[in-house]
């Protein structure tokens, strides 16, 4: 268990590791980054911070001598980056959860081992296992790498007189699966805690929208029913127990027609959808994840409000004055507002009082 | 106006300049720290600091030269050093602000000069000016220097028998107030802020219980009728508004026997007894101080639910992993727990669900 003055390491700079960096100050932890972009935004709140490649055997040694726990804001941190890290100091959630959730494979194959339901799937190596591929699935299906993407990116929608050998060039002829596309009601996650004594604490359950494959908003409560709501965070539960998970994980959901729940993806880190936390939960999901890869109890996951987070995309960021008046602004400290790029985003809480400004 | 990606110097590197930064980050403003002391805690949650003494004119010219504005965490920053700065860039709240509450003397005067009553004192700048204070105000009082007190240091208690001459000595023959000692019901406090264009926002009258002269506990709402409320936050209001204020202020008020409201103490910054608002208040103290000086619009000051918070002093802090269990943890990240020395608080809602854990 980490005590006030201990330092926890974090690999990767961005406004995920910004955010867990302010939720560990309160609990006197000092953050520490690991990333190899110049001027990260984490770095400015952080206690100490290295720049290098996460092949820098001599830079990762130094970080992990600083630190008496390391964890991670994205899930392609490098098997090897966390192996090395890993002989000199725990690395959190740890190597399984991340070997397993940073391949589409493997993650499906896990998802269906452990009972729970997934999108139909099939692994494709090369052009002609993806032709037998889509004859299987049928059309349209998503062809997308097993590694690397985020976001849409590595990913070919395959519709209707889509070419099949264009499509598998499209994606840089990488390792990949093809998934059968699912109509689905909505989209849903669930956010949860599990600390190192294997105690889980859940979010409530969240309904997501996304725009040309990036988060647009997340609201919760989702529209679902109570009883679909335990189920779905059962499935959480399951799957950060099976994993012998330490930390905040996330966990994507369709929710079909019928009310059926398919796992669409698991993300072992704090999630875009779960900034709502900040506001509406006295113990958000950044202080959680904190918390558990600390050892220390975990807080509280109630809600105490109604939220809609919307994100900040790109340009958006520029009207940052009006945003400012209409709620509980969370800017990331980029530097440039690229288009699609993530650099803030906005909670609002409803039927209460306390709303910003 | 400051933009996101603009820098805020805060002269102090302890908790209030801690938590001013963790309140900056989400407004995308990077926080910059001017300090004496190695190691300071806001230095592990800021993008760059300086260690130098606050006469060290090279040194206050390069942090001014990083910054947009600068604020500070403590009234008893030096004149010149307030000075200096200004010439190069603006630091809010005003040097007027400062001059006149880091002199008991002339804030007490300031304070009676625009309507407001104060407990009766006189000045006493030599030990036959004790004399004939003591004469006049009678026992018990308290002699107080105009300068450098905090947490009861700086004081001396007139009793009946109290030898004047040591008592002169004990607060080391320095320029001091006599205060007339106030019988009262209870200590209350209103934090206010005061935006660029005038726009007073208070926060809900909180009461406060000192123990040995240091803050032991804040509850909010105070036991203090509407009326009175209401008279008190015009005070602090009116207090802000004729020192032409930016940012956030403190008015420490006694409640007389009869209800009476006499202000106590004026702070020029975010104060101990307005910790309760990181977790009651939509926007907190330290997030409008950091909108206030930050040419932004305020936020809400609207209390969401009833709140006790609670200073964990000195060796109180050992107790951290039973503290972590009951509340909102807040720790200073200070290396030694010093008796007397204020090293984190813990915060606790009432009637709300979403308390930690």
């Amino acid at each position: 268990m980490l005590k006030p003055g201990d330092a926890i390491g974090i690999l990767g700079g961005g406004q995920l590791a910004r955010m867990l960096a302010l939720a560990a100050a309160p609990l006197g932890l000092d953050i520490h980054i690991f990333c190899p972009e110049p001027d990260s935004p984490a770095f400015r709140v952080a206690a100490g911070h290295v720049i290098a490649s996460y092949s820098d055997e001599k830079a990762l040694a130094e970080f992990a001598a600083q630190v008496s726990v390391v964890t991670y804001e994205f899930e392609n941190v490098p098997a090897a980056t966390a192996a090395f890290l890993a002989q000199r100091v725990p690395v959190l959630p740890g190597p399984r959860a991340l070997a397993i959730t940073q391949d589409r494979l493997s993650e499906k194959n896990f998802i269906n081992e452990i009972g729970l339901a997934t999108p139909g799937y099939l692994p494709v190596d090369d052009a002609d296992m993806l032709v037998e591929a889509v004859a299987a699935l049928g059309r349209p299906s998503v062809l997308k790498t097993r590694r690397m993407g985020y976001d849409g990116k590595g990913q070919a929608m395959i519709r209707p007189g889509t070419d099949l050998a264009e499509a598998w060039q499209s994606i840089g002829r990488q390792p990949a699966i093809l998934e059968a596309f699912v109509p689905f009601e909505r989209e849903i996650s669930v956010l949860v805690a599990r600390g190192q004594d294997g105690t889980v604490a859940a979010f409530d359950v969240c309904e997501n929208v996304h725009r040309h494959h990036i988060l647009a908003s997340t609201l919760v409560p989702a529209a679902l029913g109570p009883a679909a709501s335990h189920v779905a965070i059962e499935h959480a539960a399951r799957i950060a127990t099976r994993l012998d998970y330490v930390g905040v994980l996330a966990v994507e959901l369709f929710v079909g027609t019928d009310g059926s729940l398919l796992v669409n993806e698991i993300a072992p880190r704090v999630h875009n959808t779960g900034h709502w936390t900040l506001e509406a939960c006295a113990c958000s999901q950044f202080e959680q994840h904190i918390r558990a890869v600390a050892g220390w109890p975990l807080g509280a996951s109630h809600r105490h409000a109604d939220a809609v987070m919307e994100n900040i995309i790109g340009a958006e960021a520029d009207a940052w004055q009006a945003l400012a008046k209409t709620g509980a602004l969370n800017l990331y400290g980029k530097k440039q507002a690229r288009p699609g790029r993530k650099m803030g985003h906005i909670t609002r809480l409803k039927g209460q009082k306390g709303n910003k400004p």
